[in-house]
């Protein structure tokens, strides 16, 4: 159940894929250095390994316990995260003014992976206010900048996402709770939301719930909600917490899974907040946290299912059963060498590769989106940003479930026994494609606004770029590239007709949104092929140059070639499944159970 | 949280596609008739209605407990298992002569499925019984069958299936348990098995273990072993419950579903046992009590699914969020009306109903390979049965996990919260792809010895039956049904290419090995959407004619085109998965996580 950073597995991604060396030229990062970067990584990777992994499963057997308000985190969680304190881990892609390390945005991603592998329940807390640090430094006023920020960024105080209430989940803009002004510039807050994750915990000195609210008079819907600031403590003259406010926990959920991270229902008496951004403004800034979330919630699906995988490999060579083919030695032999195991090991690990790659360049987009000296430049980063983010979430979580599953799968009998490991993960997993928007609602931002942003170019420079990998592959000198292109051809043209499908003007929207969740499945299905083509053609290069590990180097070509011949020779059969058109699905009386 | 059982989709099953109708012509069968039929599911339905149903999640939050050798099932289990004794559910599709109703297994299947949607850890232990009691028909001599079918058949005892140790598994042959001879025909038998689904309990008041064993001087392998009898209380002279044997549980697992259902480690000390069928003809009988069991574990997919989904429907129609396309009404709208939402209650719908025909074919197929009047028909049933078994086992359950998981997904946030349900539906459905032979298992038996019987004849079989419905569809009046025909064309052209490809004559077998879960997964999508397009036919003759319920004769056809174009339209594409080849599994190096 140990589980070890694949720190070089994530370097690749990052050296070659995702290209973080790309960030270097923009001259705001000028101590990045692959040194750096793999120095920072490895260091992570032992705080992972070391600290956050060995709590993992007595997190998920202890939970969490709610006392007169006070939530107790599991044994251990205190102090792994005063550790994640000091070692600096939550300021690492954030502003050096306001004590963060200032790196990149994608070296946070890569750092955040180790971390929700070694343990979801526990990472959960840091990402969240990974993204509340966003927020504050997008949208909030200088001087909450300056009260809140330094102790976010150290991890001192924590955050949280305080948006759904029991009536307004998906549909945020039916929210009820209220926010009242004081009349000093502060915000009476009276309500109650549900699902808070990290709402209420022992492990830092304060928290700041960023909350939505109604303010008197505003609009209804989403357009007359406004994001308030409220602290657990009130910083006094000081900075430091004082009086405690009228925000509390007063549940905590029974989960199947993230049983060390508290579900919190939150009641909120009178709370008193400031605004963040504009009154009316709220929608804009949770965005912003949202889609850092969005991300960080794919790179969960990545993260659950390393864990998983590592797992599962380490019992197929361990566990012995049967009669492989083709193996020499005495049966009953290691089942890693049974086709149909080595298949779904090789299902995982190519899967995988396909989610980190597909987030990383999501978060190294977000950066290009910030550094670019070319204001073009950033403006194409930004768009690839924002197209990929739904498919990072969907996609990535959606592989988390499925990995996880033939982690199980893999363990047999013993994979349904809570004492190995392998259903906890399996358990876990599961509400990442649920949490930070449905994977439907994914589906639906993905069809409904990102295909249509800017006349249609993110996804028309997706395809150049799909196509000019197809051509690097085209003219290898290793003969697995060419048919890798072939497959990634292939599955460009089904994106392409699926998307233009879905693009025609006077497309009825019961029809893009009947086929939006197989659509991010086939975007998905093809940028994962296009990121491991990428990285076939670099082993390529590697092998040729004598460059690192030629195993590892071949590895990625193969790697990507099982995937082309497994995962994107299905992809021109969805096209079809896509364009169903909404007159297919069936009403409501055929849908009863009789 | 509340189950209806689903008396009319299953009566249509047997009416219209399983053809119960057809072993009436046998004259075994002389009370069936439909209005018999309708009465039997309908009493049944309110057994799992009414009492298996609210014991669901309260056993789930109970679970079992071991004391001193003793288990204590949840509150309210040993009421209902008195109720489910009562009602002589155990022997409905057994011989009279032994005390059993002497109906159709295909009926027995039906009422088994009823049960797994109500409460699948409860009834874990009836259908083990189930098994025991085929295999004892089989197998067991005259004296035996005398002493122990009676109180099987009505269910005052129960029965387990004691094959698993901790190095075998899969692989049964490496077991070592052992038996010795006590030179009064019977045997000692001394080992400790793992597993044991009710292995030992509260609610029978005699529980008879058949047990995998070794004998002295027997070949090593499953040629070595036989197959044992020992009873818990070995019968008296008068065939009650007598003196307690040396076999115990000594252990209870805590695994990740069906906590109601004692998974046990059961430790023989010399326990007092007898042959069932002869020495080292085992594995025959466990072959007797497996292929039973695998029907069975297949049901449990189509109940759990069955299950989730009703919770789901009902949640989706009630639950309001968002802005529908097409809905007059304000919002927020019923979910249940957003295309991503009624898509996914489709695919439930559409996979359970396919996942139900194929097991209800494969049970009807079973009868008929015992009860039809020729010997050649006798042998075709006998064929088909073989066929599906595996497909029948590891497509259902497949489906159990993804219409779980769907489930989930329908509720949001709330499906993961245990109070919901959904979640433990998902939880409870992750075994069954596991137990009674893995699903990788059922594949290799699909490819490796299935494909293989007969000349190939099996497979030729059912590809002229789909292409019989085929042109059934391509002549109906409705217009629907050509299209599902051609849909379904393409789907038996697919599976026939992929089949002869993995039977050409000295196809290598790493080859065809790792093609060969892809193969079962298009097996399955291909004969259900062959199986709903029997019942789309039936559909439209009962429109025609004017026969029953307009709106479900309709349904049935909605559904069947909702699988074609979405779940048939992806088989073509599963050809070259499956022809992918052993070559293109990655070595060790590129499994690595590095």
């Amino acid at each position: 159940m140990s589980y070890r950073a694949p720190v070089n597995d994530i370097l690749f991604t990052l050296d070659e894929i995702a290209v973080l060396d790309g960030l270097k030229k923009s001259g705001d990062f000028p101590d990045l250095s692959t040194d750096l970067v793999t120095a920072i990584l490895t260091e992570a990777g032992k705080y992972a390994n070391e600290v956050l992994a060995p709590l993992n499963r007595s997190g998920d057997v202890q939970g969490c316990t709610l006392t007169d308000g006070e939530v107790t985190t599991p044994d251990g969680f205190k102090a792994a995260y005063a550790q994640f304190v000091e070692g600096g881990w939550q300021g690492l892609q954030f502003p050096e003014e306001f004590g963060g390390m200032g790196l990149p945005k994608a070296l946070g991603t890569a750092v955040l992976e180790m971390m929700q592998s070694a343990n979801m329940a526990f990472s959960l807390g840091p990402m969240l206010t990974f993204s509340a640090i966003e927020a504050l430094i997008a949208h909030g006023s200088d001087e909450q900048k300056a009260l809140y920020l330094p102790k976010l960024i150290t991890g001192e105080w924590s955050s949280t996402m305080q948006l759904t209430e029991p009536g307004a989940g998906s549909d945020v803009g039916l929210l009820r709770t209220k926010a009242e002004p004081n009349g000093d510039g502060s915000w009476s807050i009276t309500g109650q939301k549900i699902f808070i994750t990290w709402g209420e915990h022992d492990c830092a000195e304060n928290i700041i719930h960023p909350v939505l609210a109604r303010t008197p008079g505003g609009p209804d819907g989403v357009k007359g909600i406004s994001l308030f600031l409220i602290p657990k403590f009130l910083p006094d003259a000081e900075g430091n917490p004082g009086e405690r406010n009228a925000i509390k926990a007063i549940g905590l959920e029974h989960k199947m899974g993230i049983h060390g991270s508290p579900t919190c229902t939150m009641e909120m008496s009178g709370a008193k907040g400031w605004l963040i951004g504009p009154e009316f403004g709220g929608i804009a800034c949770m965005f912003t946290m949202m889609n850092s979330a969005r991300l960080a919630v794919g790179v969960q699906g990545v993260g659950i299912a390393e864990r998983a995988y590592q797992q599962a490999l380490a019992y197929a060579k361990d566990r012995r059963q049967g009669r492989a083919p083709d193996i020499d030695e005495p049966a009953p032999h290691a089942i890693i060498d049974h086709p149909d195991v080595r298949r779904m090991l090789a299902t995982m690990k190519a899967k995988i590769e396909a989610a980190r790659a597909i987030c990383l360049h999501c978060a190294t987009s977000a950066d290009e989106a910030e550094h670019e000296p070319d204001a073009e430049d950033r403006a194409f980063a930004k768009r690839r940003e924002e197209l990929l983010t739904p498919i990072a979430k969907a996609w990535s979580t959606d592989v988390g479930v499925e990995v996880t599953s033939l982690g199980v799968q893999i363990h047999g009998g013993m994979g349904f026994i809570e004492e190995t490991g392998a259903a906890q993960h399996y358990r876990d997993a599961r509400i990442a494609p649920i949490y930070e928007g449905t994977n439907g609602i994914q589906a639906i931002d993905l069809v409904g606004r990102k295909l249509a942003m800017a006349g249609g170019a993110p996804i028309r420079e997706l395809l150049t770029d799909i196509r000019q990998t197809v051509e690097d592959c085209q003219t290898s000198s290793n003969p697995d590239l060419p048919e890798i292109g072939a497959r990634l051809a292939k599955g460009a043209d089904a994106l392409e007709k699926a998307a233009k499908w879905l693009m025609k003007p006077g497309r009825d929207r019961a029809d893009s949104l009947t086929g939006a969740t197989e659509f991010l499945k086939l975007a998905g299905d093809v940028t994962g092929g296009w990121l491991l083509a990428i990285g076939a053609v670099a082993g390529q290069r590697r092998l040729k140059e004598g460059e690192g590990d030629p195993d590892f180097a071949e590895g990625r070509i193969d790697i990507a070639r099982f995937y082309a011949e497994t995962t994107l020779t299905a992809a021109p059969a969805l096209v079809d499944s896509i364009r169903l058109g909404a007159d297919f699905l069936p009403e409501d009386e055929a849908l009863e159970s009789r």
